[in-house]
């Protein structure tokens, strides 16, 4: 098991001593619920009320402090009003508590008083040690040992199932809309936390836990806007080498909806897209909606995932199989058929059936155990599909014993087929589809649904087998810091250049002999332009001359274009000329650094011309990266065909351009808090072999006051 | 009302009096289910039991032969083994029976008898006029009047609510699941049917008479494919232009789909991107799930729709605020702010709320109706939104008297409120949820599919609202057929531009004479290319000059062309020159026709370049379409924004493009025997007022073999 450094939130997330300050008998007040759920559904440690009043408290002693409680316990539920938080929390830190979790309300969400109240509980966390939930959230639950650390009044109606779903929200609400959702679909739970204002604990702090827990095999989020995002990459790499899948529903896509964000809470919403490529980067599955994500949490939580991405589906009508076989062409997931003489066997018991993959057997196998039995084994055994959706219409609604019969023949399959990922696409009354569950079986009403939860599931294997992130470029002892000015043109690719990026070679000279010298260091066809930070439209004004074959068509070149200079903008300041080699060819690329207010330096890959200026065709990373995920980065853009070789060219080097985008990424974290942006642009890729060249570049500094 | 032309169907959709040949007394066999049924469900019509045996079946006189029936009956159903139905569906005919439904399967999908007996079976209807449906199909059911003639046994255990849904699907089985989800839903169907082997009555045949059938509200529609193009077109729009939405769920989108779907029926499945196309055409909105075509479908049933795309969104969670706001944008659904006084109305009764929209008054008011209320009528009274979704969290679990209270304010609301769309999304117990719909509110769980259920809403009224299609484009006298041959180069050019369409002039000449007389009837620049049909890298062997300025040029390229092509290919048969004027500039594009094995011909339109070599970014219409039909269409692909104009470039002349584009249409229509396609590539539209321009041009007849 990967572990991230400790966060010591253990004693948070399965505290086995509890106190409640706000504590009262009546269950209409927050302080009082949790203790009344925690004695309804069997909470076996120690629960300690704390009310200045002292007494007893839903027969159990009260304490007047809670430095008055006989041991420093593992969790504080501090539920009184928002200006006695500050306080309370002090007291719980002197106590030895190890945590402590804040309802109250009033705080960063109302106005500055509050704000300044949280700074002060920020402190008291960081100097005690002692870990803060809150203010303003929900709370947590843990499943197994009963421990209610929460106000929402579900645990009056409903217990979850135990299990290992952790659930992770920054919303109360969504969160507790999330549980219960949960609770009525029979997830099996683990912990269930919302952060509030995340004044220490924070999402990204809960995944990282979960994501080493023992107990946790499916970690879902509900995220608004991360506020470590240091932190949160590492928590989804730890889960992901951990083999446990991370289910975010990310909100605040829309602009509108970030806006909405930022009135919610006090957080950060980092563009969009960065998120997306955080999500791709470490695997994580964004959920399209609550529902979706809890139904891959449902698939992922039954513990086995498909081997491969061979499907088989077994049908009682050959439209449901159809809908399959389209869902599955949506989710890369393969339907080869089975063996031809499994085909012949399925056959020779059912002439009217189709015995390709689907094998629909039409209505017959439901009324037929036993066949259905057959189907079930010549599928996995004969037809060595790991995976089986299993369309079976509505007998799950049917009140006839031969459901019963069909139930325990599945009982049996299941235990004789312990490694087939079975999901079942059927209407069933609810306890028939509790019963199903129980055995091993995914069931969802709609077959497209159903296939693709098992998509999801097996994306997930695939990124559980990517390697860790592998060494980084090393870059060349000729690096330079990004300096504290704008750098045009030849010293920006002087820069990049000897950061260990492939610019091509160029020079500023003053003189004609000069010119001639640098070119016949590269070699010819050369272009010459005007060096001026004062000439803006250097062609216009003839200060450009391209394809230059030799020295003397330089020195008329050098001589035409000092001229020209000096005949249009005759109080420029002119540096020189720039001379390089003529490059052409190769697939125009654009290669970017842009600081994003939350994740940083965050690198960009398109194609260049239409590409970028019409489609937007650009994909992201946070920096760095490795050179295997600036490969997964290259093939995200649609247009990567383009590399790939169209109308018959040889395809391009994308050995190179992925080194050239990893090496980028290094340089950019390395300058992290000195860099605005860099844009390489064109970035040309030459055919496979020929390595890459960027032409031209800027690398704009971060302004002094940006620096914080 | 718009009308198709009658298809006399409304004796199957609304039998007034049954007969069942093959019925029983034995409710496990398919005969005697319907009669069954029927009477347990109070149909109130003469039910008509036929049987050789004669006596009394399920307490009715039984008649020994159709013909023995007292009265020519509305519909019958047919239930015999394959080899009787023949002469039981002859004796239907001569009994003057109106339809007929013929559960029997081992037809088509069987084999070679099977296919004849479906022949001969066609063969009476179109002799008869009655109307067949099957064989091999699971029959039909009118709710409202309890007509049932399907043996599905979904009746034993519950009934539809009656509504104005009509359900067709052409797979029986999925069809049957289709109506147990709505009647789990609590769906208003009308009718429902599915079509089997479709000798006679075909899916568009069912659509055809929904859309004009007063009692049908919404079509849903499950299809593998098409047998009756034309027809299905016309009652797609006939749908359209009566108000009705359409919601198709198309399957067969992969190939193994397809695959599966020839086995499974006889249907011809046409590619799925021209479906895709005509359910654009005709504004049908194809599901993604047999989910979503309900959720749609529901939405639509409750009888309107949302007045514009402004979207209020109250909730008690600033998280599902967010969530709602994301599916909002997604949807193209606008959330304009509340008007300022109204804002401050709200903020002074909830402090604590945010109150621009979303408004987010966190759970106070599911606790305070009255609060509820004052929210409600401040959004639709002052912020004038027409359609509102409001999350209400589990208030819908809860069982206490607030609930009643909130539903007795919701049904208040509902009522003095008659044109707003109101939909909740809320966890609810089912009794809460029924009536909750039952007043009018649409209910979802998940407040994503509570969004998307609004937008695709409002795009249906986008649908409704526009035009019946408009004149076509009338094409010029000088308009020719397609011949017999294929036409390269300057006659495919030639034959276009006779038939209207803006192709670049140019002539074939075999004099450098005739070449400049050619020339300067158009002006230069001009091009030469050699005209022959045993030259294919004409500029390879140097057998084309650009950019030529006057008569000199050209007459040197004329001279010079002739001497390469007899030093690079001696025994060329050498038309002469193919002289043009040079035209340059403008937006590359793709025009073309297809001959889809189904629909006919079908038109493309693509930009060029890599739009179409690495992205296919190509859309399709059936032809003929009017001109703002070609207007969507041109809007359809990715790369549109290079019409609009990049890097400072003018808006291209879209209209140009759109009026070539429809002109196409009319003639690929008007050809449609004699063509297999043409392709115009480049079809350079310049810019805005400036034209468009065919710079070459290729016309493939279709091949005598095929033609029919």
């Amino acid at each position: 098991v990967n572990e991230t450094p400790s966060n010591n939130l253990a004693a948070l997330f399965d505290p086995q001593s509890i106190a409640v300050i706000g504590a009262s008998d009546d269950v209409s007040k927050f302080g009082a619920r949790p203790i009344h759920f925690m004695r309804e559904g069997g909470f076996k440690g120690p629960i300690y009320p704390v009310n200045p009043r002292g007494g007893v408290i839903q027969g159990l002693t009260a304490y007047k402090d809670i430095r008055d409680v006989p041991e420093p316990v593992d969790m504080v539920i501090v539920s009184v009003p928002g200006k006695f938080v500050v306080d309370a929390a002090s007291a719980c830190a002197e106590s030895g508590a190890k945590s402590a979790v804040i309802f109250s309300s009033g705080f960063a969400e109302v106005g500055e008083e509050g704000l300044l109240w949280q700074e002060q509980l920020r402190g008291i966390a960081a100097q005690s040690g002692m870990r803060i939930v809150g203010p303003n959230c929900m709370g947590m639950m843990n499943s197994a040992s009963r421990a209610v650390g929460t106000f929402t009044t579900i645990f009056g109606q409903a217990w979850p199932k135990v299990g290992g779903i952790s659930v992770i929200s920054q919303s109360g609400a969504v969160g507790a809309y999330m549980l219960v959702m949960g609770i009525e679909r029979g997830l099996g739970l683990r912990t269930w936390i919302t952060t509030g204002n995340e004044v220490d604990v924070d999402v990204s702090d809960c995944v990282a836990h979960c994501a080493s827990d023992p107990g946790t095999d499916v970690i879902v989020a509900y995220i608004e806007g991360a506020k470590k995002p240091e932190q949160m990459r590492q928590a989804f790499e730890t889960a992901r080498l951990n083999g446990k899948p991370v289910i975010v529903m990310k909100v605040g896509a829309s602009e509108v909806g970030a806006e909405a964000a930022n009135t919610h809470t006090a957080s950060l919403a980092g563009a969009d897209a960065i998120y997306d490529a955080v999500f791709r980067q470490y695997g994580v599955y964004r959920a399209k909606s609550l529902e979706d994500m809890l139904d891959v949490a449902q698939g992922c939580s039954i513990g086995h995932y498909p081997a491969s991405r061979r499907l088989g589906i077994l049908t009682v009508s050959g439209g449901a199989g159809v809908i399959a076989s389209d869902a599955a062409a949506e989710q890369n997931l393969e339907l080869p058929a089975l063996p031809a003489p499994a085909q012949k066997e399925l056959k020779d018991l059912m002439p009217f059936a189709a015995v390709r993959n689907p094998v629909d057997t039409t209505a017959q196998m439901v009324n037929d155990p036993p066949l259905f039995r057959k189907n079930l084994e010549v599928m996995l055994e004969v037809g060595g599909y790991d995976t089986l959706l299993i369309f079976l219409a509505t007998i799950g609604l049917s009140a006839t014993g031969l459901l019963d019969e069909l139930v325990a023949m599945l009982k049996d399959i299941a235990k004789d087929q312990p490694k087939a990922l079975m999901v079942l696409s059927m209407l069933c009354r609810p306890e028939v589809k509790r019963e199903l569950e129980t055995l091993g079986f995914l069931v969802y009403e709609d077959p497209t649904r159903a296939v693709g939860v098992i998509g999801t599931m097996r994306n997930f294997v695939d990124e559980f087998e990517r390697p860790p992130q592998g060494q980084l470029p090393t870059l060349p002892a000729t690096v330079r810091p990004v300096p504290g000015h704008t750098l045009g043109e030849h010293a920006a690719a002087d820069l990049l250049r000897d950061a260990g990026l492939p610019m091509a070679p160029g020079s500023v000279v003053t003189s004609a002999d000069d010119a001639v010298k640098a070119a016949e260091s590269f070699g010819y066809p050369a272009v010459l332009k005007i060096a001026s930070p004062d000439i803006q439209h250097k062609s216009d004004i003839g200060g450009v001359k391209l394809n230059l074959q030799d020295a003397a068509e330089l020195r008329e070149a050098f001589a035409d274009i000092m001229v020209a200079a000096a005949a249009a903008q005759p109080d420029a300041k002119i540096d020189g000329c720039l001379v390089a080699p003529m490059i052409s060819g190769g697939v125009e690329t654009i290669l970017g650094v842009n600081r994003d207010a939350l994740f940083g330096p965050v690198v960009l890959f398109g194609l260049g011309g239409v590409f970028v200026e019409v489609l937007k065709d650009v994909t992201f990373r946070a920096a760095p990266f490795d050179v295997a995920e600036a490969h997964r980065m290259i093939r995200e853009v649609k247009g990567y065909g383009m590399l790939e070789g169209v109308r018959g060219a040889k395809p391009a080097d994308v050995d190179a351009l992925a080194l050239a985008l990893s090496t980028l990424s290094v340089y950019a974290a390395q300058n992290a808090d000195k860099l605005e942006g860099i844009d390489i642009n064109p970035f040309l890729v030459m055919e496979q072999g020929q390595g890459a060249v960027g032409l031209d570049a800027v690398v704009i500094p971060r302004s002094e006051t940006d620096v914080d």
